[in-house]
């Protein structure tokens, strides 16, 4: 069998549940899944469904002719459509931290995640020792004032050629440029060590032990060109007391780091996220 | 406009959704909220849909009886339908906490419960004061071992007199007999003031103290003939240390109680529960 | 037993629990309850110290003047003693919302909180009958443009009158003038429905469905000159999703509201609360 | 200088504290930490203390003794007295699942566990790779039914050989003898992957998706002769729901386990943790 995955918005009309499950009846597909949410206030109708065909008489990109000119003109769609078979391609950029990068890497090796790792991106060798244990091609990409262009480029060119589908980073703390967002819009996963949109920027950790919060937050979001502005993927957070220094701060939000990047990570992965108005919807 | 809820469960099987959909547009309605799901080591489908109709063309029995005819019988289906205009008229058995009481109906005064309370029922006088300050008639049923049969029988006098729905035990302290329940399975929600399957039985907050656990619970489920141990259809925690006695177990307890069992009787009252070999779905 | 309980906090100096422990002991006290924390990066001493002495033979004016000239000078601290006889005296500030306001109440009632309410202060009579019922008095002061500093003469008499401990504004949703802020410092107590700093100022609810988090929360803090940035007492929060409209996060909200307050309330009114550097430290 | 920690427990009488801070003031200590606590039902008295000296004039063999004669034997104290320069030594007994693995590996290697690491025992060779990686020392000690005596006396090799002070059991998945528990009361640290007392024993994710409980634990605990009954140190849950199948919870508790472990090593090398009563009492 194959299975398909299908995401879609447009604007809410009569019938388009029934005109979609139809559809997929007709061209002899059994509807495994299907969820389906209505914005009220943007009259923005959203669905994400999951399909199997029989494999031999199914061919992707015929399904793909026919949703598009049946279905998806008729009621203005946006749409994607995923095939089960091809795993998603994920880079990942990091830095000198090395806990989002273990724990990534420890639920892939451990299966669970449904993705791909082409390649590690660095602008230092600090964690190179990692990518090799874990047997994932390493590319040292430093990365300087006067180099940002040409470091850019590389990375690109790398992005291009494994046709990388998304890219993480995993606590990468170099500013994207608006030409490599605009390649990979909603394509590129940021973990931000606050609970946003409570400190923004740099030292979140400092700010929130300064204003003498109880809680402590991580979030995941998609880079935009506003600095950690973009559509939010997931949170979480944890309490804290007058007793934790900064450093203590710093400690747990690994913790939550750690778990909020992979729980985005998963949920991008397996095709669950859409993108509208700055806002995620999230299908589980 | 009429609105219809359809809950639905049966054997998984092909082309369901499909069918279902198809239906509801053939019968002129226009589908506003679907959602599914499988078990896939049971191999049920479930399913919770709502349907809009032309309000002078639609009548419900009829709906049913289509229903019935054209599409459960052939996919074996249990199905319930309910029309949005009868809100569920739900019954309220109390004892002498009033935190519970004071939570529902503080609720159901602003508007957030979308149900009907006929009346409420208990064995002491103590909280009649809080029924009269809300005008909700109440009813003193006082219950010993001689006269448990004779005051269920009056119970059961008010509950079929009403119509009620269902039953919600907000901390009522009584045990229900296997009779009642039978006239309403999956219709008594209950309150249990501990994280079920830990400390079922009486005294719990006790039990907790006694055994140092780090986080105490709150559980609401349906009543079946075994103690505390019906389907579960909302939890929720809270940290507690050795610092807390056994009092403040029982304090920080009230306010998980109150928003657990509120929650449940959210779910049950909007038809998003369904009932499955002892374990809920919840469509949310 | 008279109990006594002493906040300190001071620059940190060697021997200062230590001389402490000797003073209580040297005056006939029994240290039961002592908690303590330095904040290492401004170098400051905080300590809570519970201590019982002979009812007969203790008078709480003599130990002040004691502790003053022998220890508090000494060691140049700030610090404020209190003897447990005395049941702190709580103004409630409220407005049309009542879910706070009912939550407290109920507390009062069921005898969860250490404090006296002498009487509720509204501008507006929608919420009287509630006072009514639980036998509070209430004072209706409304509060326009042109009358606002007469009524605040007029709330300032009251909380004078009845020597008033401290104000919780149950979501009073008036600004509190730097005057009555001056004559109540770190003695008002606000709860604000967001995640602060997240979200300061009006209709939180909405800007957080703007933004699209995923977990909304609330905060009750002092109240100081500059807007919802006093210090924090008490935050928590609640997942939400897409789904959930602006309504839905204002019923969730609620849930919030009621227990953050509660729990400051709390721990305010057990004298369990320092403040330094606009922040708390908090002993429990 | 030298810091000492001091943990103490015993009957609850007047001026023990006060009796405490004179000892340590008149051997030239300063306090810079204390947190006390008095168990109301059982009228123990529990305390944690860390004082500074200077380190060229202070032996702490010579300070036991004065501790002992002078305050433990007037009120009867069980005491541990620790210097912070001696790291408590732990050994890891790991199985075939890597995740509690990585994740203790990856904080001893950041820096955030106050420990040594001599060795890592496991009964299969499948993580012998990481301990590798990590540059730790790596015994394979099969384990069956015949060798199991056999098995344990060679741990206990190592164990007394290394002079190891607390065993962490990793997901070990083998059951510990009674003589073993004896030679280490209350310095076993297990991991459950359940919300004890739910769910004790093997297969606890199965038991709780079986129940269809809406939140799964897991929970640290010592070691002791019955099973998944020893004294609690740390629990943490997260929610779940229909949609998740066993292997959803098992994935979701790995997340749990790590973090509630690596909190339950890190309380007890920080030495705030005592025992009393199978439940514990945690200095924070």
């Amino acid at each position: 069998m194959t299975k398909i995955t299908i995401l879609i918005h447009c604007k809410d009309k009569p019938n388009i549940i029934a005109s979609i499950t139809n559809f997929i009846a007709n061209k002899g597909g059994n509807i495994v899944y299907i969820d389906q949410y209505v914005d009220r206030e943007q009259d923005i109708f959203f669905m994400r469904l999951e399909s199997e065909f029989e494999a031999e008489s199914f061919i992707t990109t015929d399904f793909k002719a026919c949703f598009k000119t049946e279905l998806a003109e008729t009621f203005k769609m946006k749409w994607r459509i995923y095939s089960s078979e091809k795993k998603p391609k994920m880079a990942l950029f990091i830095s000198k931290y090395d806990h989002c990068l273990y724990d990534l890497l420890g639920r892939y090796n451990s299966g669970e995640l449904n993705l791909e790792i082409p390649f590690i991106i660095s602008n230092h060798r600090d964690l190179e020792h990692i990518a090799k244990n874990f047997n994932i091609p390493f590319y040292h990409i430093p990365v300087t004032k006067d180099t940002k262009k040409e470091a850019e480029n590389k990375q690109l060119e790398l992005l291009e050629a494994h046709k990388v589908d998304f890219i993480v980073l995993a606590r990468y703390m170099q500013i994207i440029s608006d030409n490599m967002i605009s390649k990979y819009p909603n394509k590129i996963i940021n973990i931000h060590h606050s609970f946003l949109p409570a400190f923004v920027g740099a030292k979140p950790y400092h700010s929130a032990y300064k204003r003498g919060v109880k809680i402590i937050g991580a979030t995941s979001h998609y880079v935009t060109e506003e600095l950690d502005a973009g559509p939010i993927i997931e949170q979480d957070v944890t309490r804290v007391s007058h007793t934790h220094a900064i450093s203590d701060l710093i400690a747990k939000g690994r913790d939550l780091e750690k778990v909020v990047l992979a729980n985005a990570v998963k949920l991008h992965a397996n095709r669950k996220v859409m993108v509208y108005n700055n806002k995620t919807v999230i299908f589980t």
